[in-house]
């Protein structure tokens, strides 16, 4: 892979932009919609841009790393060349009929376009309708992490969904008792070694063999307290639902 | 403090007696409803044991660490001794009118009988109703831990339910990716570089702040086809509620 195009300019984009040219990649352009995000990731690149599809150089790989809902529409403009995109979501088959070498290339992580993580562990996955242009692939993920695997559409959209789980997921529960806590003036922050040892257990264990707390003991005295304690009436309700399903969970093990 | 019994042998009392041990506080004795409980703790410390609340010693502080919903029970069987209880959701007020020197000692941490922690870290929550007792709690809790904090049964409260959505439910989180991942064949260990990083995040900003996903992108695309894609009923309700809440954040910032 000589020259590489990334088509896009968030967090995946300029995370993934950035690690392929610390690993001495070829990024010969960035295109992105607007045209002053695509300025900004190249300025950062130290390439040329665009907003313009047409004007695309060539490349030996594009990688498409926009918003899951755009990436048809984008592929629908583009002539028949070596693409990839980055999503968990979206199968392989939006490539099929139009394009001769194709692929997915999804980095599981939550990137932040103002946080710059290293690609060490972060696991590649990789899919291609080609055993070539996969190698091709598998040997860029290579350089950039310790962890390259390969998965199928229907695995990848399931680990898709096990990563909202426990990552958008669990950080929304942070993001609650930070707000439960601000009501009573207490630092969120210590709430940090309970947060860790929780993260430290699923490391030796099945996360369901060390579940504790109200709902895993059954406790209704508690979780009836607590519900009533509850000011927000949506926390109320996410409070409930999970207590049980955690509940449920105990009486069919 | 001279001597401390332990009332309770569960994942609470097991830590905390053990951590008190290796302080060099004296634990003179061991209680528990279940005989082989108190005998199994108090092999551990090295002390004698009962199951007969009549056959405690004399002692200068119990520790009256048992579920939440036996604490009244128990209370109403004991002398005037000098009493805490380790509970996040049990009120100052269970102590009323019947004892005369009585708090709270709460060490707010995920506790498990077979993993030994260390308390250096763990917050103490401590609360007395009277100064020269909490003293002597704060004494002994600094002992214990670089982090001992007064707070009210109010603010204890509020604390055990955000524990709730930081520990339990994110561990629940865990566990339904864990099972959604056993689905297609994919080792849980995969999501350790994103838990990590979710968990890293929130160190440095408001989870709020960081918050990511199909929900947080409003990505009804995504969000349909994963709602579509997951198998179990209650896992659905669970992705629908939780996902509409982080919408709705959005919508009012």
């Amino acid at each position: 892979m000589k020259k590489i195009i990334i088509l896009g300019s968030g967090n995946v984009a300029t995370n993934l932009s950035i690690a392929l040219k610390q690993k001495g990649y070829n990024i010969i352009q960035i295109w992105s919609n607007k045209i002053e995000n695509a300025k900004a990731l190249a300025n950062k690149i130290g390439c040329p841009h665009t907003n313009s599809l047409e004007k695309l150089l060539y490349a030996d790989l594009h990688i498409l790393a926009i918003k899951d809902d755009a990436i048809k529409d984008i592929l629908d403009k583009l002539p028949d060349i070596k693409v990839v995109h980055t999503s968990g979501s979206i199968g392989i088959e939006v490539f099929e009929n139009k394009f001769t070498y194709y692929g997915i290339f999804y980095p599981l992580q939550t990137f932040n376009k103002t946080i710059n993580i290293s690609f060490d562990k972060i696991p590649i996955c990789i899919e291609s309708n080609k055993i070539s242009f996969q190698n091709d692939l598998i040997e860029i993920g290579n350089k950039l992490s310790e962890k390259v695997i390969l998965l199928t559409s229907k695995q990848r959209e399931k680990l898709h969904i096990a990563a909202v789980f426990a990552c958008n997921f669990s950080n929304h529960m942070y993001a609650i008792a930070d707000n439960i806590l601000s009501e009573v003036n207490i630092d969120f922050k210590l709430l940090f070694p309970l947060i860790d040892e929780t993260v430290n257990k699923i490391k030796y264990n099945r996360p369901d063999h060390v579940q504790t707390g109200p709902a895993k003991r059954n406790d209704q005295k508690v979780i009836t307290s607590h519900i009533k304690n509850i000011s927000n009436y949506k926390t109320k309700e996410i409070y409930k639902l999970i207590s049980n399903s955690i509940i449920k969970k105990n009486d069919h093990p």
